[in-house]
């Protein structure tokens, strides 16, 4: 039961809360939970309710709540300057070190940073890149962004559209006509079961090749993929499918970006996951884990050779028009710093390997023959479940049934907090990287009962 | 002279800074300055080198620099909790509070705040919000936004086709085919100098029917509009413009957004520039003043009316499928509680009354004449001087001349910073609200130094 007092009526009368049903919430027919604090993997809301965040708020508090080596360096940073803009060149210590810090975190044939806030804005910025590059580079008509379908890129208006899932296009119009959609790399949902993953990498493959026929080449600027897929079911990709996507790129002349907004500095197991999965992106997007969301802060990092475009196009043409208010804002930068040092003093990468290795085998040998359980997937301490009806036909759950959300809704009564991702019956974990085995299998408990007691009554 | 070491030699290698020339940048060829610390309108860099910040960062650190009580306020919440997501009716005490406190200063039939991050994030929220409301109301083809040349709505690829400035555009390949550009209600610049405002005005309405003539209204969803013209040049709206505009938009059932990333939150005299000219927006855009750039932060304002809409909306159809990571984020939240409670207890609004009404007046009193001075305008604490080599008979600086950037240079000598504005030759003036008549003294003092020290030359 949580409070209903003035802070709540001011809740349902005056806060649009996103990803939310506006009306029930208004109406107060939803409940509405006030966070109050957080320690570790817990959090705590203002009635005293405790609970084991197994999705790291968004997948991005990846060094856990309450950490006082970054809230004392947002401190000090408020107290000395919260604000001065970065245009025309203005930096301060925090932004510059963290620039350093990225870069050495990076592929190494990638050094240039540009800061914003989120990952969709992030996103926004590396279209534009994309735009101005092939615009420099003589030919404007390279334009069209190739996403794939159950990709996350963002909630914007062209990020947006990068997003290959429904509810974020429906009733809103989207996608625009700059970006077109191929094969996700879904194995699970592959077009037959008897493929292996090699053939459906093929399949995958050949998918791409053909939409880039059909829309010429010569219209295309870039493609851009989650090295996983993250909020469209957390989906590592089949054996093989970044090497093959990569070949026909490269043919093409397409550029690569490499949306590494979940995955970046650690949740795979490795610094970045483009080094996890041997992709050489051209450009890297970075937000969450840059710094565990202590204060926002995102960035699109840039490889040498597109650098060198950026320089021409600027020395010809003058300075780059874009920016926002809030690029590199030194309060961000001051917690990004902060939260990349604990990354390393934690050994919070080699956690996410370990401990990742323990979650994903914990979810298999509990969840993987369950009679509602389809697949069991995931890599380092991202992994999902999915549920149906019939996984030996492949009979999936009525949409209307709610059987994923109910689930998370009982995990909630056992105080563990995970995920009913957007599209499909799925569950999604992505706990901070500092977990400990016996908090994952608290986790896991938390999973087979909640769905033992919504299944048992089916 | 400016320290060159290790960070400087960091910025040149690793930082990607807005709006900035980056292979000059990069190669060193131009100044980069690490600011340290600010107090009250000044701030100070590395080298101990102290300006008078006269544009408040990007007119946004309203409340001046060096503020504790916010500091305080941020360092609070970092302990407490950095973050949770707002999403599903998550909360917390700051965001919720804040939500009242933006409700409480916003017109009276507005009650309803979805918070962002930065102004065109919250511009995009925007154009989906109107998309999704004229997509419920069932005429999903009434989704072009008209926007005024001149207008700065955001540098994104929708939010940066708002923007009505070419080094928006070039190189860029927009604007998108979503957004259409009517006449900017730039008086100085009317086609004819014989035009009293009235004629300008109905000249501007004139432009505005025949565009939705020409696009067809059912094509048209809404009209965005800052109140007066900010990064276009700082031009406060002929006589009888925003009635005129008013009236023609509710006849073709065309929704308004007042851009008030500027003008929001006092820095017109008024808590909001809507209020000043009169405007009855169905949204707002929040942003720079709700937290004076103390922690990223921004909003949408929505009014009644459009909130029964998005009820029926999410009623029928689900969650609004919108959202950022760190929308509602708890550091921009309780800074923006503590910023908004500042600007009360300082009296920043009447301040700006007052001692904008003092600024405008020494302005004009010392440049109204000079020989390369075309117009002096301004309202509240914003203001701009646009040179032409002769008034008289309107001809224009050469561009190539540089003549704007050389005169800020020149005042950044006299430690006083001012904005040249990207598109023509504007100095612009947008100091923190807390600024007085002997600190405005000081800013139009080196502004007459610097010009004559430039012009003498000419």
């Amino acid at each position: 039961m949580l409070t209903n007092d003035q802070l709540s009526q001011w809740d349902r009368e005056n806060f649009l809360h996103p990803s939310t049903a506006f009306g029930q919430h208004a109406r107060g027919e939803s409940a509405n939970r006030i966070v109050k604090t957080g320690s570790g993997v817990f959090i705590e809301d203002r009635d005293g309710n405790r609970f084991l965040d197994a999705f790291a708020g968004l997948y991005c508090v990846n060094v856990g709540y309450g950490r006082t080596e970054i809230a004392e360096a947002i401190s000090r940073q408020a107290h000395e300057l919260s604000y001065y803009h970065a245009y025309v060149g203005h930096g301060t210590e925090a932004s510059i070190t963290l620039a350093k810090m990225v870069a050495d975190r990076a592929p190494a044939h990638m050094n240039k940073v540009y800061f914003g806030l989120g990952g969709s804005d992030a996103n926004e910025t590396n279209v534009k890149l994309v735009w101005y590059i092939q615009n420099v580079l003589g030919r404007p008509e390279k334009r069209k962004i190739i996403s794939r379908w159950r990709g996350y890129h963002g909630s914007g208006l062209i990020t947006g559209s990068l997003t290959g899932l429904t509810p974020f296009h429906n009733k809103f119009g989207l996608p625009l006509s700059e970006v077109v959609h191929t094969e996700a790399p879904y194995y699970f949902r592959r077009p037959r079961k008897d493929m292996s993953e090699a053939e459906f990498t093929a399949h995958c493959a050949a998918e791409l090749e053909a939409l880039i026929e059909r829309e010429g080449a010569d219209t295309i600027g870039a493609f851009i993929g989650e090295p996983i897929l993250g909020t469209g079911g957390i989906v590592p990709p089949p054996a093989g499918y970044w090497d093959a996507i990569q070949a026909i790129l490269k043919k093409h002349d397409i550029l690569l970006i490499a949306d590494e907004v979940v995955t970046g500095f650690g949740r795979l197991g490795t610094m970045m996951g483009s080094t996890h999965y041997g992709i050489t992106p051209d450009i890297i997007t970075i937000a969450k884990g840059l710094t565990s969301a202590y204060a926002p802060l995102s960035g699109s990092i840039v490889s040498d050779d597109l650098f060198k475009v950026l320089e021409e196009g600027t020395d010809k043409f003058g300075p780059f028009g874009h920016g926002w208010t809030y690029s590199a804002h030194p309060i961000g930068a001051a917690a990004g710093v902060a939260n990349l040092k604990l990354v390393d003093d934690l050994g919070l990468v080699q956690n996410a390997r370990d401990t990742g290795a323990y979650f994903q085998q914990a979810l298999k040998t509990a969840l993987g023959s369950h009679r509602f359980v389809g697949d069991v997937r995931g890599e380092g301490l991202m992994a999902a479940i999915e549920l149906q009806r019939d996984p030996a036909t492949g009979a999936d759950f009525d949409a209307a049934d709610k059987v994923t959300a109910q689930v998370v809704g009982e995990m909630a009564k056992r105080h563990v907090i995970a995920r009913a991702m957007p599209q499909g019956e799925i569950i999604g974990f992505a706990p901070p990287l500092c977990i400990t085995p016996a908090e994952i299998d608290q986790v896991v408990d938390a999973t087979v009962d909640a769905l033992n007691a919504v299944t048992g009554a089916l």
